[in-house]
């Protein structure tokens, strides 16, 4: 097993292989649980504050409470990323509603919170010049404001996606898109950028660069039809580990020219300037 | 902390605090996992091949293999039974993706398999004599042929279950109804049993009891609408720590006269029958 260096678990800092869930845990037995997670710039956590308030709105929509203060937290983060040394992180935080003698009650004035890390993968640079493909998948997210743990229909097609060679799914239900499995969804056409805005979940990275080119492009936040997205001019996806990545087919739709636009070369520009600046 | 007993995990029995799953396990992170249940009666598995044939099929519509057989896992079973020594039981499965390095990618050849056990609780007699009461709930369950970990949906609503006194949720989608949260829902009109038939998982209970009552009732496997389970004669819910209990009300619709009908009274004493033969 490979060395996955220290972990937090409710209240300690211990080697990975020394942290134990409980067999009772109900995010465990019953999928009740949420998380969010984060990479590094520079060694230094990106967006945390952004991802800490996410991540107690989520907590907050399943009944539960991340049971310590944002400095607290930031702290300990901070050691875990010193301790685990790798050049750039994910940083993946947890909560559960804790244990349960009967898979069923349990005491949210005790969840389980764990924090971890992952050596940061980064997505080939390749695929930021030519672009990646998208496959539909018709899908609803149970409670989509939440970042709950479950990734059932991503994970049961993840090899799928390999073999296409595609970078995520993209999910729609009667007729309109919502998100990608992993990464929030966004499609140009005549150079406004439509943000599709019920049913998802608030993206961070989204956001974030949205709103640093608020002045350059319009925004607009509504319903995106599965055919605008096909005959979109651009599309793109914006995910906290991976930035805006375009994507230049879905299924066997090209978009717009099959190249990556201008709208979203920009926007690119901006995230990575906007990392690069932290 | 309750003493939890015993429980079993990849290939040993050891006390249930010193079972320790993985930080990095996708069952946790991802949701990624199925189980299964059952109750024993006079101390000994009840239908344990029924569940085994269902919990194997839950896991390989995940791409998992249950690694041990049969004859293995009832040997563990009824060890852990032993040891555990409750007076009746429930015996809870757990198969997992197993550990993530990056919580995507795991390797199906090394899932987490656990087995253990709970006090078994009993509804109350009451709830069998007068009846009991589901609520509606709009969901449609991602992999419904699949018994999954996630009940989400279940335990964000199950404080408001128990303030309503209802047993359980009705879930629908579309105008027709699929299951309760956690068993399955049938409905009696004009003599004939109505089983839903799409977008379920197949009861191990349910699917017995309609086996033995084949002489007796016609049963219809097929589509039922909210509507006419509101407007039916009788309805009942089936589960494997339940049996068959009878529902007297869906949100504020009496069914039926509001007592408990015939064809359930039948069938409750079709279900405590078999389970006493055992």
């Amino acid at each position: 097993m490979r060395n996955r260096g220290h972990v937090y678990l409710n209240g300690r800092i211990v080697p990975a292989h020394e942290a134990a869930i409980s067999p009772f845990d109900v995010g465990l037995l019953r999928g009740y649980a949420v998380f969010d997670l984060l990479q590094t710039v520079g060694g230094k956590p990106f967006q945390l504050e952004g991802h800490l308030e996410r991540f107690r709105n989520s907590a907050s929509l399943l009944g539960l409470q991340v049971p310590l203060p944002d400095d607290e937290i930031t702290r300990i983060i901070l050691e875990l990323l010193e301790l685990n040394d790798y050049d750039e992180s994910i940083v993946r935080m947890v909560l559960t509603g804790g244990e349960s003698d009967d898979g069923m009650h349990f005491d949210p004035a005790t969840p389980t919170f764990l924090i971890i890390t992952h050596e940061l993968f980064t997505v080939p640079e390749e695929s930021y010049r030519s672009g990646t493909k998208l496959v539909t998948f018709e899908h609803r997210r149970e409670l989509p404001q939440a970042k709950t743990t479950n990734y059932l229909t991503w994970l049961r097609n993840h090899s799928m996606l390999e073999q296409e060679n595609a970078i995520d799914l993209l999910y729609h239900a009667d007729g309109y898109v919502s998100e990608a499995a992993t990464a929030s969804f966004y499609v140009v056409r005549n150079g406004r950028i439509h943000a599709p805005d019920t049913g998802v979940l608030c993206g961070t990275v989204g956001t974030m660069v949205l709103d640093h080119a608020a002045s350059e492009f319009e925004v607009v936040r509504g319903p995106v039809t599965l055919e605008d997205a096909l005959g979109a001019d651009e599309a793109f996806i914006t995910s906290s580990v991976r930035g805006v990545v375009p994507i230049v087919q879905i299924d066997d739709s090209v978009i717009g020219d099959g190249t990556v636009g201008p709208v979203t070369t920009s926007l690119m520009t901006i995230c990575r300037g906007a990392m690069q600046a932290e």
